[in-house]
C-alpha cells in the first residue's frame, strides 16, 4: 500500500504527473484512460482486462471502501455514488504526495477539461510546479501574424516567458520525429526556412524536424532539467524510434551546457536509460506511466532498472492523468517495488531508508531546486 | 503439469503449430529438432544441454512412464520401447488440446515427411484448421511456363485457391527480407519487373522484396487473420531485423482494412509486440516457440508479455514442428506460467479462469472464427 | 558466497578479465572504479550508491572481516589496515580462479598502473594466459616511420608477433565504431589509402572503420577465439550500435574459417547474444562486467540467457579491472545467480555439476585449448 502517512510517504516528489479530469466520467471515458491506445476497443473486449486494470482494482478498490479486485461495476457504482470530487480527494490523498510537478501541455482527458494544477494540489494537499511542454508553447505562439523570419524569435520569447513560472521543461519529440534526430542544432537560415514551410502548410502541430530541434536547443540554453518522452505511449509513436539510446549524440551534444535531461518512462528499453543516467552526469531517468501500467510487473522493471541506474539519478514520477487511480496506482506500483528491492538488496534499514528518500523526493528537490 | 483433463485444458486452441514426424527418429535427428541451428553441434556438445533439453525431460517422461528428468538415454529408449506411434499418441493426448491451427508451409522435419494435418488431429484428439504460408504458396504456384506479366495473376489464384480451406494466413518476410521493408503496396508495374528479376534469376526461394511486398498486400486483402514472424528462429533471420516495432509502418497501413495481424514468437521482442497489441486493435501476439524454447523463463517470459498486452490480444500457441514433445512443452510452459502469473496478479478464481480462457482459447476461436 | 574451496570453485576460468592496482588506492578512485562512467561524480553523490556498490559491501566486507554491508567508510578503513597488498591477496584468493585470461590491452586504472598478469596470477593461486587486443597491437606498432603502404605489413607481423604468446584475441571495435561495420574484407589497396588518412590524422586511436575491418579479418585468419566487446561500457559508445545482433552478418562470414568468436558482456542486449551462440556453433558469449555490475539483479540475467544459450556455448568471466573487489564480485554473483537457476531448472544434482563445470571452466578450457 502507499506509504500516505508514513515519513516516505509524505516526502514523494511526482516530477512529472498531468492534472485530472474533475467531472463524472461514463464508463466508457474512465476506461479509454485505463490504455495508451486512442482505438476504440474490440467488440467484447474492454480495457480493464489487462495488467493496469487489476492494479487498478487492487490499489484504488479499498481506498474507496471496497474489497481489493471488486468487480468493475462495482467499483464504478462506488465511485459515483461517492461523487467525483469525493473519489478523487481520497484517492489523490491516499497516493500520499507532497509535491507533483504538473506538464500543462494537456488540458484534457477523454474530452473532458482537466483540473488546474492549483486544483490538483489542493486536493492531493501537494505543492503543485509547472513543467512546460515546449512544443505546446511553439503552436501556441504560433498565430496567423507569424511570419518564417520572426518565428523563432516569438517562439523563443513564449518560451522564456513560458519557463520563468516552470522548474522544467518538457519535450515530446520522440512523439513528432522519433529520437534520431540530427543532434545539431540548425543554423538560423534553416530555422527560417523550416518555419517557412511549417507555416505554408497551415502551421497547427509542429513535426518539422528543424523547428523541433530548434526547440530543443532553446531549452537547452534556459538550463533548467528538460524532460524528453521515451519508450512507448500512444499510438502516434514508432517505437524502435523511441529508444532513449538514439539520443546518445544529442545527450553527448548537451553535457557542455551543464543542463540536465531526464528519460521519462523507457519501456521496454528502460535498461538502456539506465546505462545512459550511469555514463553521464546530466542524464536522470523515472519510470513514470511505466510501473502504473505494468501491474505485478513493477518489481520486475524496477529492478531492471536499478541493475545499472545510480540512485542519484533515477526519479520518481507517476505520469497519473485524467483519472486520479492512475495517479494512486503509480504511487502504490512504485513503492512495492522498490520496497522489495531494497529488501533484498539493501538489508540495512537505515540506509535502505536513505537510498529510498533519495529516489522517492530528493533527487528531485536536488535536480528542480524546490525548497 | 498441463492441465489436460480440466475444462481449461479441453479448451486449448494451438493457433500456431505444425505437424510431427511420424516414423521412429535417430537420436542425432531427434537432437536437432531440439534446436533452432540447422547446424551440426560443435563436438562433444549435445541441443538436449540447453533450457528446452531440460524442459523436454521435466514435463515429456512422466507422459511416457519416467521420472522427471530421466537421462537422455533413457528417454530416448523408451520412446523407441513404446514405438513412435504410441509415444506420440501419449503425448499428444498429454497436451490436451482442443484445436490445431497447422501451418501447412512446412512438410518435413530432419529430413523425415511430417503427418497430414488430419493424423496430427487424430492424435491428439483435436479439431484442425488450417494456415497456409503466403511465400509457399507462391514458390509452388511459379512453374517453368509463369512469364513475368502473369505471375502476379498466377499466384494470386493460386492464394485465392489455399484461403479457401484456411482460417487464417502466414507470412515469414522476416526471414526474407527482415520486417524493416517499404509497408507500400508496389504497383503492379513494380511487380511485372520484380516477377521478371525473379524468374530470371531462376524462381526458387522468394526473396525479392517487392514480390513479397506484394504477396502481403494480397494476403491483407483477402481479409483472414495474417500471422508474421517475429522474433527469433533459425540462422537464416537476422535478430534485430525481426523486430516486430519494424512492423509499425505496415501496421498501421493496414488499420483500415480491418485485416487481423497475428505477431509470432516475439522473443526478444515480446514487449514491443505486447505494446502493438495495446496500441493497435487489429494486432495480436503470441509466444509460440518461445515459451517451449525458454524452459522455466517462461514465466518471466509470459509476464513480461502481459506488463502490456491486453488479455483479448494474446494468444496460446505452442509452434510444435516435428516432435510431439514440442506440442506438450509448449502447453506445459504456458499453462504453468500464466497459472502463476495469475496467481499473483487476479487473486480471484472466478476471474481468473475466464481471463485464462480467453487467452487458451476464446481468443483464437473469435478471431479465426472458429466454431 | 563464491565456492572458493569447492571442487565447482577451483575449476573457474575467468575468460576475460584484467589486472588489479598493486598500490595504495584514494577513496575517491577506489569509488570511481564502481563505475563504468568516466566523468566525475555529480556533486554529493557517489558510485558507491549504485547496485554494484551494495554487491562489493555485501560480497566483499565479510573477506576483509566486517559484517556484510559495512559502511563504506568502514570498509575502506578495513582495507587501509590490512594492506593493498593483504587485501587484495585475500580478495583474490576468495574469488577462488583457477585460471584467469588476462586482456593486457589495459596497463592502469584510475590512473595507476597495473600489476602484471603473472603477479596477478600469483596473488589469486591462478594460471595465467594473455588475451591480446588487436587494437592496441596496430596502435602500439604504429610508429612515425611506419608508412601508409606498410602499414598492414607492420601492424600484422606485430599482431602475429603478440598472439604467440596468446589463447585468444580481442577487439574493441563496438569502441571504435559500433558493430554495423560493413562485414566485408577490405582490399589492400583500401586498407593502404586508409592508413594514408590514419597516419596523415596523426595516427593515434585507430578510429578508420577500414583498418578496424582489416585488423578484425586479421585476427580471423589466425584462428584463435576472438572476443568482441558488446553491450555496455563506459561513455565513449553508444550502446544500440553494440547490440551483438549487428554483427550477425560478420558472424555469417566468418563461420567458414572456424575461427571461435566470443560475444562479451552483451547487457542489455545478452538474450540477443544468446540467440547468437544458440544459431552459429562458432559463436560463444559471456557475461563478464554485466553480472558484477547488476548486484541482485544477476539472478534474472543469467537466466535471461540461459533461456536460449546452448550450455556448452556460455562461458564464465568477471571482466574484473584495477579492484580485486571486482573479480570476487563477478565469482560471487556468477556463482550465486547459476547455483539459483540450476536448482529450480535442473533438480539432478549430479547433473547440475556437469552443467556448472561446463559453464564455469569446462568450455573454456576447450575453447582456449588450455591444459
Amino acid at each position: 500500500m502507499p506509504a500516505d502517512g508514513s515519513e516516505v510517504g509524505r516526502a514523494l516528489v511526482d516530477q512529472h504527473c498531468h492534472s485530472v479530469v474533475g467531472t463524472e466520467l461514463a464508463a466508457a471515458a474512465f476506461a479509454s484512460l485505463l490504455t495508451e491506445s486512442d482505438r476504440p476497443s474490440a467488440v467484447g473486449a474492454s480495457p480493464w482486462d489487462s495488467a493496469l486494470g487489476l492494479a487498478v482494482r487492487r490499489w484504488c478498490a479499498p481506498v474507496l471502501g471496497l474489497e481489493p479486485f471488486a468487480p468493475v461495476e462495482a467499483y464504478l457504482e462506488r465511485r459515483r455514488e461517492l461523487g467525483v470530487a469525493e473519489a478523487t480527494r481520497r484517492l489523490l490523498r491516499a497516493a500520499g504526495l507532497s509535491a507533483c510537478l504538473v506538464d500543462t501541455g494537456l488540458t484534457e482527458a477523454a474530452g473532458l477539461p482537466l483540473l488546474s494544477p492549483e486544483e490538483l494540489g489542493g486536493l492531493a494537499h501537494a505543492e503543485v510546479h509547472e513543467i512546460v511542454r515546449v512544443e505546446w508553447v511553439a503552436e501556441r505562439a504560433t498565430t496567423p501574424d507569424t511570419a518564417a523570419h520572426t518565428w523563432a524569435e516569438t517562439v523563443c520569447a513564449a518560451l522564456r516567458r513560458a519557463a520563468r513560472h516552470a522548474v522544467g521543461l518538457k519535450s515530446v519529440v520522440a512523439y513528432r520525429c522519433g529520437l534520431d534526430f540530427d543532434p545539431t542544432r540548425p543554423s538560423p537560415a534553416e530555422v527560417a526556412n523550416a518555419a517557412a514551410e511549417h507555416l505554408s502548410a497551415g502551421a497547427g502541430r509542429l513535426t518539422h524536424p528543424v523547428l523541433l530541434r530548434h526547440l530543443l536547443w532553446e531549452a537547452v540554453d534556459l538550463g533548467l532539467p528538460l524532460q524528453l518522452h521515451t519508450g512507448f505511449g500512444d499510438p502516434d509513436l514508432t517505437l524502435h524510434r523511441s529508444d532513449p539510446s538514439l539520443l546518445t549524440a544529442f545527450v553527448r551534444a548537451v553535457e557542455p551546457y551543464g543542463t540536465p535531461l531526464v528519460l521519462l518512462h523507457g519501456w521496454p528499453y528502460h535498461r538502456q536509460a539506465a546505462w545512459l543516467t550511469q555514463a553521464f552526469p546530466h542524464v536522470h531517468c523515472d519510470l513514470g506511466l511505466t510501473l502504473t501500467h505494468v501491474g505485478t510487473g513493477a518489481r520486475r522493471v524496477l529492478a531492471e532498472t536499478l541493475e545499472l541506474a545510480p540512485f542519484h539519478k533515477l526519479l520518481f514520477s507517476t505520469d497519473g492523468y485524467g483519472l486520479p487511480e492512475l495517479h494512486l496506482v503509480g504511487v502504490a506500483a512504485f513503492t512495492d517495488a522498490l520496497d522489495a528491492w531494497l529488501g533484498e538488496a539493501l538489508p540495512v534499514a537505515s540506509e535502505a531508508t536513505r537510498v529510498a528518500s533519495l529516489i522517492y523526493g530528493e533527487n528531485a528537490r536536488r535536480l528542480y531546486k524546490l525548497s
